[in-house]
């Protein structure tokens, strides 16, 4: 694979093959189960990787910030959902995305339309807790959840969409059984509330975290789903059994800057402004990172004695064999698959593809208000 | 304090009054110690921040990867030292920088100049390992440094200028009695060092952290201090005391999305996109950032009991007391002093001034090859 040459800092390799790999399966998967696929596409947040979905018969998406949706009507996309609470701080720019693209916004909190009316239609998903405890309408409360959906739906200015969820809690399964049984539960759960809601019009159901999309074979009641980082995956998505390692489509290539071999360690550029701090708990250990061994066309097995396992703001500890930290020299570059590709994207803020092209992502700045 | 309105999304507030004041107690305490303030730029990596540390009397600066010595050199910066391991990948970005600036860099590997030939002149200063292992040379072994100081000092194209330590294991302190200990081992072991390698030419020492350089008044044997971190200052300095609450100059303010007064929490639109996942442990809880109140000059007194306490994404979870919640509607701001400012900084990309204005910094896309 040509890394670029010298390594002089970190560079965030994506495997443009790989992705379109996920992504294939993940169209055909959701076809045969016959749901819209709405990916999230907080994970890359790049016109070009969105174009790879586009030509994969992509047209709806789901992005998690106002400077996200703009960034992406900005290259054409028409259907977008916000899927992260609407509040009324929000309303002007929602307005004028709703002006450009079918836009959607979300609802987990009775209050957060009060006051307010959109001079452009939109679509209002209520947001349901289904378990993970993040944020989202409480599904036991019926009577709320009747009077709240009754309420938008009387309004002139938005459609009652549906109901959305975000399963986050099968990120804490620790196998596929675990998976399918909280994916079971969400449609269950989800089903049953439509039902209690009738009164207030059709209502879609819209689920979708990677874990549940990546195992399940049927999505009984959903009419789309919204995965995202299985366009990367990543180590934690791999530990729980939604991946394989060779299906990660995103790795760090990492300059060596010194070694210490009698402390068993080497120390790379890349620290938490690239990795973020995301770990998982691997062998009873705290990593950050995985190696992989370079190959002609891009990366290969997974290291698993190569392991990052400190990180500082610029600095990267790895453990490592005696022989791999003896063979090793400063300036050789190390190749790490991250543990949450979506944050480290986004510190990273651009890919270099194996075919040694630059990619631009949504820009820090864009953030800022 | 206008806080922006509406507040659609997390603003990272900057306070130049305070930046200013813990600007002017370092440059004067640098002064009464008699020793070089050469600032660390990672925490801010702003031009307008720095220009403040310009009109402070600041001339020496030090960076820690080389897109920011780049961005800083492009700002008139004219000393840099690059604190940050160098290896043979960086040799052409160097020599660039070299060229526009006297510049330094850092040798925490004896190998990392084999085969390296610069052709613009440039400072080599030793990075020796003082105690917290990250990393840098082993001062025990005195026969390997004095070898390697001697082979640094003979060449030609490179000026062996001294001793450079981060004793990043101050962090650790619980209190300024451990912290002024961690600092006077670091100048003995780095005074005893400078002795053994006297046949090497005059030696500078440069030591700087933040908890010691705000702590400590004297630093025996040193001609320059590094501190970063003590011009925003956060909770983890607060923690460990090296500075007053009063004193931290950055806050995000966070609109609030969802309330759960069932649970006794607050969503925020503020996540680990925003923050960094960098934590404290209070009281025994896992605390991402503390809220403070807003105040007509800016923010006021710690809330300690209202905090941060999980982060995802975008998502803030925020523990709060009852008649908090009960007063709080979605949109309202929430201020939060965050536990890393310079992972917060680097996360965020802008500033937002008290006076409303807009401060840029370096842009992600700076740093990919």
């Amino acid at each position: 694979m040509p890394l670029p040459s010298p390594l002089s800092e970190p560079a965030l390799l994506l495997d443009e093959v790989r992705v379109r790999r996920n992504l294939d399966r993940m169209t055909r998967r959701a076809a045969a189960a016959g749901v819209r696929l709405r990916p999230h596409f907080k994970t890359h947040q790049s016109h070009a990787v969105g174009r790879w979905f586009r030509e994969a018969g992509v047209e709806a998406i789901t992005v998690s910030s106002l400077a996200m949706a703009e960034y992406f009507v900005d290259d054409g996309w028409h259907d977008i959902t916000l899927a992260f609470p609407f509040h009324p701080g929000m309303q002007g720019r929602v307005e004028a995305l709703a002006q450009r693209a079918a836009f959607g916004i979300v609802l987990a909190d009775a209050a957060a339309l009060e006051g307010v009316r959109f001079s452009a239609p939109l679509d209002v998903w209520l947001k349901i807790d289904v378990g993970s405890h993040r944020t989202g309408l409480d599904p036991d409360d019926v009577d709320g959840l009747r009077a709240l959906a009754a309420s938008v739906a009387g309004r002139g200015d938005v459609r009652l969409r549906g109901l959305l969820a975000h399963a986050g809690h099968s990120y804490a399964a620790r196998d596929t059984g675990e998976i399918l049984a909280v994916h079971e539960q969400t449609l269950m759960l989800l089903g049953r509330l439509r039902e209690d809601l009738a009164g207030c019009g059709p209502l879609e159901i819209s689920v979708g975290d990677t874990p549940t999309c990546s195992i399940a074979e049927s999505f009984s009641g959903a009419s789309e789903i919204r995965p995202g980082n299985f366009a990367f995956y990543d180590l934690m998505q791999w530990q729980i059994g939604s991946c394989d390692a060779e299906d990660i489509a995103v790795a760090m290539a990492c300059p060596v800057v010194a070694r210490h071999p009698a402390r068993g360690e080497l120390v790379v550029h890349g620290g938490a402004v690239h990795f973020s701090k995301d770990a998982l708990a691997l062998d009873g250990e705290r990593v950050f990172g995985l190696a992989v061994n370079p190959a002609p066309d891009g990366w290969g097995e997974l290291q698993r004695d190569v392991r990052l396992v400190r990180l500082s703001q610029e600095h990267g500890i790895v453990s490592a064999p005696a022989d791999v930290i003896a063979r090793t020299r400063p300036g050789d570059p190390l190749l790490f698959l991250p543990v949450h590709s979506c944050l480290t994207a986004d510190a990273m803020g651009r890919y270099r593809t194996l075919a040694g092209e630059s990619i631009g992502m949504m820009g820090r700045g864009h953030r800022a208000s």
